[in-house]
This record gives structure tokens, sequence and C-alpha cells, in this order.
């Protein structure tokens, strides 16, 4: 990695970045299917062949991290081994597998002045992509934005710099194969974090900023940036047992929503429980997390129901823990469970357990939330999950794209006037 | 209009109307499509009964505009009589004859695991329209936000206030009729430009902010607001008369394009022409539209053909006029055109007029423009013309909204997943 550069040298760097992705993503903006198929095909064999020169590369982050004293969780998302390494080079093979959205027709229509009207998906164009020291996200977004068509500069944590050069090399090699320029799919050279500073002002190269990482990042992100994002807020989702509940599928859902992986923007931060059913319903469900390593915070009323749990703040209801901590609160009614909802939550996914199909359908129509859910596990919040192949994550925002990003949502649209000499009167 | 405050007295009274609208917005995106269209045409209705009053609010506004000088295309805009009361009354009972998109299922699949997934078509929440003095848009842009379920706040033009609160007036007896919040549409009531700024950072209470006027506006929005926003640029649109081109075609398409109405948005500011044809089909083109009162400024090769072209600088290729003028430039071919626009164009509206399909299909293809005509006049770039009904603007961005912004672009969408108690392996 580059070491401290002078503020000029950085934004001349970021500049020639930019202006070379623009120039590739006209060209990409014009590739075939097949072309861009062959890219994300010639890359995984790539990263296939490369296996051991990417985790040589790897084994360098690795060392410096350690040496940094990351977390072991960061470490764990900083490793790469063969097997983590085919399944990035299976994910570019499955991206090349989805349909192509550019090109689609999403509307046509005539007018009565013969005017043919159509509506056609595009790609967006160039695409920032800020992320965290996850080796695996420089192969999938880079791969999401090029078979949607779009350029895209690639910033990710530095502890992983090492490991993303070599994938991207790869990449670089898919690109060779297809005849596509290479600056179709950059990385930000330098740790410096000035280049993020420029990459949010550079609005005449990147026409979207996608954010994945924590809170202050997106935060940074939200504040300075001057090219649109998509937001993509914490996950604090929740799950609300109604007091029409079936038992079981409480039972079964909870446990999966909070505990499945906790480190998920879809697993399940806070419980609510309506108080009628909370007594019944609720003591095995508390014995279940408490026995899969969960820890509980609740209020007084849950409090007295298990010894074990722990008294709640006012700050957990507010609370993405991404870890085995549940909040568990008892409501009044469905009622006060949207209030709570509507007050403490992050608009992104909440689930309601109930067999009574007109309070399931008021919960899903009151909650602005991107995704809501009718006796179903938060954890299915996912791209994949959805149908929508690979993700680059879930955007919270309510503009343009919402709930999973995949390729459909990293494009746009122009409208195509089709005329025989027709003037306005 | 209020005096001057202290700018914590605008903060506090901004941050008001921005959670009186937020609470608004959650019961209006409950409301159902007849209890909205009420509102809608008893509005109308009462702005009929209350021309008088609206006729009177005007003429301290016309009085005051005319004691500071406004230009009389300024005060034309401003000024508003029985016909022009009429045609906003009949604009809100054609906004209320529109579908209502909201609920509205774009997408409905059901995946292996039984899931079955919806894509509900839902409001945006509350959207900020910051607009120039025209008491018209006060109607039309609330209408447009009420029939798509939002919650508004307008902030117009100082000099339209006496107009717009009178039009105000009578969309508040329209959602008193219907049982709506009034709060559902709110006027900003000061001209302290510190309520513009407020508008612009309010994350919380507005979920987009719509820009309409001049540059410096639109640079301020894209500035500073951290809520996201409508991108709406310049029209600097452009026709392209191809070496195939029809001459009757493009002598019709040509002056239509640029002389029906030189203030719009759709307008043509520059025109390109192949030197393969320039001389067999301009020089009528070019007296047409000196003859209809139009400035020519063009490059050396076009003033050799009349006399009466002044010579263009740089600057006018990339100058939006809105006023009969008009850059003309000679190109060699499709490409060079194509290269003029890339670099000159605002991304809005262009036009090639030819007989050869496949230049048009490249045109078309090659240029990221939100519209892009064959042999059609760029006047046509209109929500109205396009049979969206009516709109706030053209959108040049590409998110969210692209092209004209009209009913269904003031909406986002929800996902709603219906299960049986399913949990993720």
């Amino acid at each position: 990695m580059d070491g401290a550069k002078a503020p000029g040298d950085i934004a001349a760097l970021m500049n020639e970045i930019g202006r070379a992705a623009r120039e590739a993503a006209r060209v990409l903006a014009q590739a075939d299917t097949a072309r861009k198929n062959q890219a994300l095909t010639a890359a995984a064999a790539s990263l296939r062949a490369k296996a051991g020169a990417i985790k040589e590369a790897n084994a360098i982050d690795m060392a410096a991290g350690r040496a940094k004293n990351l977390t072991p969780a960061l470490l764990d998302r900083l490793a790469l081994d063969d097997k983590r390494i085919e399944a990035m080079a299976k994910g570019l093979e499955d991206i090349a597998a989805l349909a192509d959205p550019v090109g689609q027709v999403m509307a046509a229509w005539t007018r009565p002045n013969g005017l043919k009207i159509e509506r056609i998906r595009t790609p967006l164009g160039v695409v920032g992509i800020i992320y965290e020291s996850r080796p695996n996200v420089t192969a999938d977004a880079a791969a999401l934005c090029l078979k949607a068509g779009n350029a895209c500069i690639l910033r990710g944590g530095s502890e992983s710099f090492h490991s993303s050069r070599a994938i991207m090399e790869c990449l670089h090699a898919g690109l060779r194969a297809a005849g596509i320029p290479e600056a179709a799919l950059q990385m930000v050279p330098t740790s410096d974090r000035a280049a993020v500073g420029e990459m949010l002002t550079m609005t005449k190269y990147i026409d979207v900023i996608v954010p994945r990482g924590g809170q202050s990042l997106v935060d940074r992100v939200m504040r300075e940036s001057r090219v649109p994002t998509f937001q993509h807020l914490t996950g604090l989702c929740h799950t609300y047992i109604h007091s029409a509940a079936d038992p079981v599928k409480a039972r079964q859902i909870v446990l999966n929503a909070k505990m499945r992986r906790t480190g998920i923007c879809g697993a399940t931060e806070t419980l609510l429980v309506d108080e009628a059913v909370a007594a019944a319903q609720l003591p095995p469900i508390l014995d279940d997390l408490i026995k899969a390593g969960c820890e509980l915070r609740g209020d007084a009323a849950v409090q007295k129901l298990d010894a074990r749990v722990k008294p709640a703040t006012a700050e957990d209801w507010d609370t993405e823990y991404l870890d085995a901590i549940l909040a568990v609160r008892i409501v009044k009614n469905l009622d006060d469970a949207i209030d709570h909802i509507t007050t403490h939550g992050s608009s992104h996914t909440e689930s309601i357990i109930t067999e009574d199909n007109a309070s399931a359908a008021h919960f899903m129509s009151a909650l602005d939330s991107a995704i809501v859910m009718h006796n179903a596990s938060t954890q299915f919040a996912d791209g994949g999950e959805f149908g929508m192949g690979a993700e680059i994550g879930i955007a919270t925002g309510k503009l343009h794209a919402r709930g999973p990003v995949g390729v459909e949502q990293l494009t746009t649209f122009k409208y195509k006037v089709h005329g025989d000499g027709q003037i306005r009167p």
C-alpha cells in the first residue's frame, strides 16, 4: 500500500481513477451479456488458478492484522483459505448465470399521436463501494457491478489490502479475456482516508456510492457525500409475538431469527410480546435462547418470567447488538408494538407471528420498513433468500433501491421515444 | 409573511412543521383512494368558490412584484386570473382521475421454501418541494404528493407568498372535507432563507427534496442537502440532423423543438447537423428560425451558410438559453454528434432526425440521457405528453426518478413476505 501522500496527490490520483472509470463505463454499457459473462467466468478460473498467490497475499494481511491485535471476529472475516476462494469463484459463476437486466423493456406504450415510448433498463454508470476489510466483498461487489454494466471503484478496508489486490488481479484477467478495459474495475491504491473524501465529492465521475460497514462509516458518508448514496443503516430488526401467535411457530422463529447468525443485519435485536400471551409463550422461548448462549435484557415484566433476564435500559431498545444479546419487551397490543417499532426501528425488517391474518395485514401495512414479514424469520432478509442472486447489502433508504441490493438495483433506465416526424402542438 | 426571525426560531418552526408532516404522512399513507380523491375534488371546488379571494391575494403579490421591478416574464408567471384559477382546479380533478399507485403489486413470487414475496408500491413519506414564484405549482405539486399518499412541505418563492397562501387555504378545505389532517400539506410561512437550510438537513422528517427553479437554487440544494434529492439539472437538449435525415421532418421538428415554447426545459438549445447534408438541409431551417424570431449562433461553417448567423463562443455549447437563441454546429458524423452531446449535454433529452434505423438505434443506445428520441420534437419531454398525467418536473439524475416526475415517481415500495413458520437453515 502506498504511504502518506500530499492532499493534492490524492485528489489527482482519484481524479484519474474517476476519469478512467467514466470512460470504461461507456464501453461497458455497450457490452453484451455474453461478453460480461465471459469476463466473470474467466475471472473465476483465474481465482482458482491463482489460489496460491491469493493465500500468500492474505498471509501478509493476516500477520499485520494479528500484529494490530484485530479481534478474532475481524481476523475471521479477513482470512482466506481454499474453501473461501472456491466460494468466491463459484459466486462469480452464479452472477454470470443471472439474467442480464440491461436492455430489458420495463414498459412500452403508444401515445395517441403515434409516439411509441419505451422504458429501458440501463446501467447506472460508475458505482463507488466503500467497505470493510472483507476480501470476498471485493469479488462479489465488482462482479455485481460488472453484470449490471457498471464500472466500479472499490475502497476496501486497509487491513485486507493485499488480499483484495490479489483478487483484483484475477478480476482484471477476466476483463482482459473479454476485451473489456481494466479500468472498469478499479481499487483505490491507498489507505489514505482523504481518498474516501474525494470519492464522496466526485459527482462528475461517480453516480452512486454504496457504503458497507459500521455506523461511523455510514455516518460519514451520509454527512459528507455529494454523490447520491444507497442508504444502508443499521438492521435493528424486530420480531413480534402477537396474541394470536402459534406457540410452536413463535418458538422456532424467535430462536432462528436471533441465533442462526447473530452478526448479520437481518438478525432480530428486539423481541416484542403481547401481554396476553407472555406468561404462556415466553418462558420456553427465553429458556431456548439462554441455552443457546444468548444474553437477555428485558423489562420488569419479562424479568419476572425468568430470573436470568437482565434489566434492559432505555438504550437497549435502540441498539443493534450484532451479537448474542436480545432485548425483550412486553407490549399491550398490536398498536403498541407498531408504535415501539416506529419509534425505535431502523426500517430494515420486522416480523409478526400470528394466526390472525387481519392483524398481520395491519402490521405489514402500518410499518414503514423495507421488509415486513408474517410468520417467518427475519434472517430471510437476504437477496439470495429472496431469489435475487447475490447482493451488496440491504438498503433501508426509500429512494431507488430498498431491501436487497442485487444486480437489478444497480441499474437505472432511460426512455426511448420513437417518432415519425411528430411535433408538439 | 413573517418578518425576520432569530435562527433558533426558524429551527424550532421548521422542526414543528416537520414533526407534524411526519405524523400526517402516517395517516395519509393509510388513506384509501376515494378519500384522497375526495380531498382533491373538494379542493378544486374550493379554488373555484374562492377565486375572488385568490385574485385579491394575487393582486398584493403583483403590486409588490411591480414595485420590485420583476421582469415581465416573472410577472407573467406570477399573475393569476379566472382562466388560470380554473386551470388549477381542473388540474386537481385530473390528478384525482389518475390511477392510485399506492398498494399496487409490482411483483409477486413464491420461493421453494413456500415464502410468498410481494413488492408493493407505498408512499415515499414526506416530500419537500422548493420552487420558484409560480402559484400554480403550489396546487399541482401538493396534489401530486397527496395522490401518492405523501405529506408535503412547500417552500415557494417569496414573491408569490400571498397567492400561494390563498391557494393553500383551498387545499386545506379539501383535506378537511376528506377528514385528512391539514398538516399533510404545509407551506413554510417565512421567506427567511434559513428555512431552506433547515429543510435540507431535516433527514428525520423529510424523505426527499424536489428542487424546482434556477441554477443557483439547484446548486445550493445539491451542495447542502443531507436529504436525498431528485436531481433536476438544466435541460440542455440537442436535436441532431443525421446524414440520412428526411429534410421535411428535419425542418418541422427543429422549428418546433426550438420555438414552440423557448422557456421549458425540453426546448432544444443546440442543433447539430452532419456535414454531408448541411449545405442541402440547413439553409431553409435557419431561415425558418430567423423568421420566427430566433437568434442563431453558429460555428464558421454554419455562418457561411447564412450571414445572419452570429459566431458561437465555446460557452454557447454549454448554455441553456431558455430563450429564442439556438447554437448550431456542423459535425462530421454520428459519433462526432454523440461525443458533442456527451461532453456538453445535461442528460435531459436528445433527438436524432434520420431515416436510418440503425443509426437511430446507436444514437439512442450510446447516449446516457433520461430521454432519447427518434424523429420527434424534444418538446415532447413532458409528463403529460408521456401519458403520465401531471408532473413536478423532469429528473436528470439516475436514481429513483428519471425523466418526468409524476405520481408514480413519488412512491417507493416495500417487500411483504408471507410465511407459515419458515426458519432459515
